[in-house]
């Protein structure tokens, strides 16, 4: 089958190209064309000479017909503009994340009046469609009360997507992604990044900012039980998931504080030592407002897991990202 | 102050702008120039000259910026087409109910940045936000599951208001309103018709149709309440709200059994036998689907009050629309 995947330059995007690159099918059903889409091309992996790379804008007009015009069946929908940038820039904001969505939806919608076209859509969104006060965890049925226009565009999504698939226009599953912890790189303009650069910097050698004090409870899971979560989404049988076809993605529930126990454990106190508290007012303020713990009963029914401790998300980073063992 | 209508010419539109007319201020502060707006231009009521009305077509391109040209204070937002229509007919639904209030909100915004620009908005939601399974009552806290369009259009237009209201556009306030019940005139197409017809046809010597079991449950309030939760809107404090500036509004939760105990009370059984039972399967399928009660403490606590008898609901209607007797 042809797959497509959105926002495929992006962190989580380069590993589930990986992922599906290596895999060669997903649920047992042989990939037949790739194609690579962000705002610049993606890197095409390795090796890979049947992946197609191209450069996108979903809201610009034209865009995301061409895209369904070579029908892909499954369609992995990770395009994004983080949550600082859409904060930022609020035209952008919601040009990338609603026009850019509903754009992809309207095309889909087209294809499946010309000829019945209806592809599994698998949407990445956020726990940040949540906002406080939040009970702990936030129960399955709880509202979204978003704080962020973010939070605001990946709610408005995750209704469009329940609509279209109801009417029979796309076949969609939504998957509500925990924080994703650690992210390898370069921070982002994420407000969240500081719980990836206190564990990442320390664990090669440098120095990290706290800008939070260590009692701060979130919501976590590694980069590779997200692309785990979203090959799962792709395979999940709609009847399965009932006509509510977003689901809060398991996590991991930890205080700062842990954080930097695990940190401890697996790295030492010298690496401790390279995380320096520098409190910072407004990204406390934001903070506060996000999700501490998330009832996820839902996707565990239907397999999905996460990591159960911050020793074992530091051990995926380091296996994933480090070759396997800590710089000397 | 000045004041914008959009959706004049409807149900409540009419009888909002009557009261407008008729009171002469909002909460204590005199209306300057009042502006009606709809598909159509809506009727002028009698004797008021410095009434402007204007046909207009919000996600037209212009239309919202020359509404908002004038500055009005305050803006009431009814315009939209009704559920059965809008799951109809999808791109009038969508066009309508989404774009529409998204072109007036993004021509708020310009005038916002242009010169400080930021009306009381009030908005006109739905309980149909609301989908099955639901718990009954519906907690304030409960989820978005709306399972028509018209419901994941309404959902996503708060979204929309509570987000340009925490950026400091506009002034927003959602109110979520009831199914209105006794609808006067013609049935529209929406498919909680029958709620009304079967009071409002029998009161006036007719026959109507119940297409529904009488245990059907459902959450009613009279259009005299919803012109006094427009106006209440209208002129909260904004600081009592809070940032979740949609409200779920009081209503009366009332099975079809005892919305006709209430007619044999008032109106004898000559009147109940007028309702002729056809049970009709999709309409069966629909009803299930929606709110049979709503928990509506908040609202309540900031003033917001609705009938507590279905008795009481008739002699609204009786009092509004038939002059205040039945016809011999």
């Amino acid at each position: 089958m042809d797959v497509l995947i959105l926002g495929a330059a992006g962190m989580i995007g380069r590993k589930l190209t990986a992922r599906l690159v290596a895999d060669g099918n997903v649920g047992g059903r042989p990939i037949g064309r790739l194609t690579l889409a962000d705002v610049s091309p993606p890197p095409r992996p390795n090796g890979a000479d049947d992946v197609a790379s191209l450069a996108i804008d979903l809201a610009a007009p034209g865009d995301a017909e061409r895209l369904v015009a070579a029908r892909p069946e499954l369609i992995f929908q990770l395009a994004a503009v983080v949550s600082g940038e859409a904060e930022e820039d609020f035209d952008k904001g919601y040009r990338v994340n609603l026009d850019g969505m509903r754009a992809l939806l309207e095309a889909i919608r087209a294809a499946h009046t010309a000829d019945g076209y209806c592809p599994r859509l698998v949407f990445a969104s956020s726990i940040a469609v949540y906002g406080a006060p939040l009970p702990e965890p936030i129960p399955e049925d709880f509202h979204h009360t978003p704080l962020t226009s973010y939070g605001t565009q990946k709610a408005i999504s995750e209704l469009l997507l329940i609509d279209y698939t109801r009417r029979g226009f796309i076949d969609g599953v939504g998957i509500r992604l925990p924080t994703i912890c650690i992210r390898p790189g370069r921070p982002n303009k994420a407000a969240s990044g500081f719980f990836s650069s206190i564990l990442r910097e320390p664990l090669a050698g440098q120095e990290a900012v706290l800008p939070v004090p260590e009692t701060v409870r979130h919501w976590h899971a590694s980069p590779r039980s997200a692309v785990e979560f979203l090959v799962r989404a792709a395979r999940l049988d709609g009847r399965e998931i009932g006509p509510r076809r977003t689901l809060a993605m398991p996590g991991l529930s930890a205080t700062v504080g842990e954080q930097i126990e695990a940190l401890r454990r697996v790295a030492g106190e010298r690496a401790v030592r390279l995380i320096r508290h520098e409190p910072d007012e407004a990204i406390m303020r934001m903070v506060e407002t996000w999700a501490p713990a998330v009832d996820a009963q839902r996707a565990t029914r239907l397999g999905f897991t996460a990591e159960t401790s911050f020793d074992e998300i530091i051990r995926v980073h380091i296996e994933d990202e480090l070759g396997g063992s800590l710089p000397s």
